[in-house]
């Protein structure tokens, strides 16, 4: 229903690519400063670089939009809400996994999703981009596409299909801590049956489930900024993106991204216990 | 002592990346296929990609030295030990992080160090390569240099100077499980005093503490390919690599990487309990 226009599509994603590279560049400009962000931090009193960084970007795509596209609505990580009234929402986020981003890794990114808009906040994901700015790395998933450039050329995105359950599946989470004390144990009921449980990619993470290379992304305490742009590129690269009840996920909290439905139920499953 | 000529120290440097960029090259060839390497290990019967990979770069490499070096030793991951006599050994590590390469992250290297040669294994590094194929990043360090070049330029890498303890710090190890039970321990003492750990990086962690973005990494289970490329590079930066008594850590095992003598310190002390 919602952006059925094929030329209206590839308008939405050439702007998409259009706010990528205009976050790219911003979040280039304070990362990896000689003697790390800490040290930055500790210099200049008062300043921030990470802080810097997402509120330029973020400010700088909201203004892209706001003049390209009025109409729509915006819900960014760091400057909140503008209503709009087309029915379309831009979910932002600048810099997803800071921690990443202050520790010099090349995981963190620039997340950026169109979805549909509901009474209460973003819906449903139609389109997104995962951008590693580092790495200068693009993955683009909705309105017909779902594929990857950077550094070694471009390729399509497409799930892994099912290879025999949780016992050969690699599993993907940014800290093992995961979140409260129950969901700890429900995260570690999943790891207790899989060949491989990985650590410390943030958004790069669901990247690679869209790229075919892993099974499985659990996390929880996420927000909608987090996962709405991953969802649009799993979803159009074959994959599964749910809360742990199995729900939708585009509203954040626990979310189970999986490569196929066999892998899903059999993930979904062990988080219930 | 080994080693003083610029010129030959130089060209060392130069057949150094000659064969980073052989290995980069054979890597590379089966990185990222399509539905991961666990569907091209299950479909091509008794096909092992990452160990294919591995042999294929690592003999590469070795043809390359036996022409141009034919005096020096080799030690290397695959193919074991060439005895030389100039009292030099290379050693090598065609992929670093095969768990990392098999889930499609830009976390693994090639590891190449040049070493002092001992009575029973390689000995002290002189200079080293960390570099990663797919983002197209090499760390060199050893021999008057001490730089990055990849995808967003060439930089000096220098570690971080002290910051205030361990409180303020961050700490890099690939697993959390680290080894032996009284090891794990021992880290948790070191996780329970540090600002933020962070996992899952591989061999990219050291040269992530070179280029000044982070303060420790520790491990356990170490081989020397390990680990020698990485000292060099460390080192070549201002920091600081021992096994968790302070001893040397080119052997492996245990081991200690942090980017000042006063954080060195504090971790050592924690690691003693």
């Amino acid at each position: 229903m919602h952006v059925q226009d094929p030329a209206e599509q590839i308008a939405l994603i050439a702007l998409a690519q259009e706010l990528a590279d205009c976050a790219r560049k911003i979040s280039l400009q304070h990362f990896r400063p000689i003697g790390g962000i800490g040290a930055a931090n500790k210099h200049a009193t008062g300043f921030d670089p990470v802080t810097e960084a997402d509120r330029a970007a973020e400010a700088a795509m909201r203004a892209i939009l706001q003049e390209r596209r009025p109409q729509d609505g915006i819900y960014g990580e760091e400057h909140g809400v503008t209503q709009g009234s087309s029915g379309l929402t831009w979910v932002l986020d600048p810099i997803d996994g800071t921690r990443g981003y202050m520790s010099g890794t090349p995981t963190w990114g620039v997340l950026i999703a169109l979805c549909a808009q509901e009474a209460d906040g973003p819906g449903a994901p139609l389109m997104g981009v995962i951008d590693q700015p580092y790495i200068g790395e693009r993955f683009i998933g909705g309105f017909g596409r779902a594929d990857v450039s950077g550094p070694q050329g471009t390729a399509k995105l497409a799930t892994r299909a099912a290879q025999g359950g949780l016992e050969s599946a690699t599993l993907f989470s940014t800290f093992p801590e995961i979140g409260t004390a129950q969901e700890k144990s429900a995260f570690d009921r999943v790891v207790s049956q899989v060949q491989l449980t990985r650590y410390g990619m943030d958004c790069y993470a669901y990247a690679l489930l869209a790229a075919g290379q892993i099974d499985l992304v659990v996390e929880a305490g996420l927000f909608p900024y987090d996962v709405a742009a991953p969802i649009a590129v799993i979803e159009a690269a074959g994959g599964i993106v749910t809360n742990w009840q199995g729900g939708p996920a585009y509203r954040g909290g626990q979310v189970l991204a999986a490569a196929n439905p066999d892998i899903h139920a059999a993930a979904l499953a062990a988080l219930a216990g």
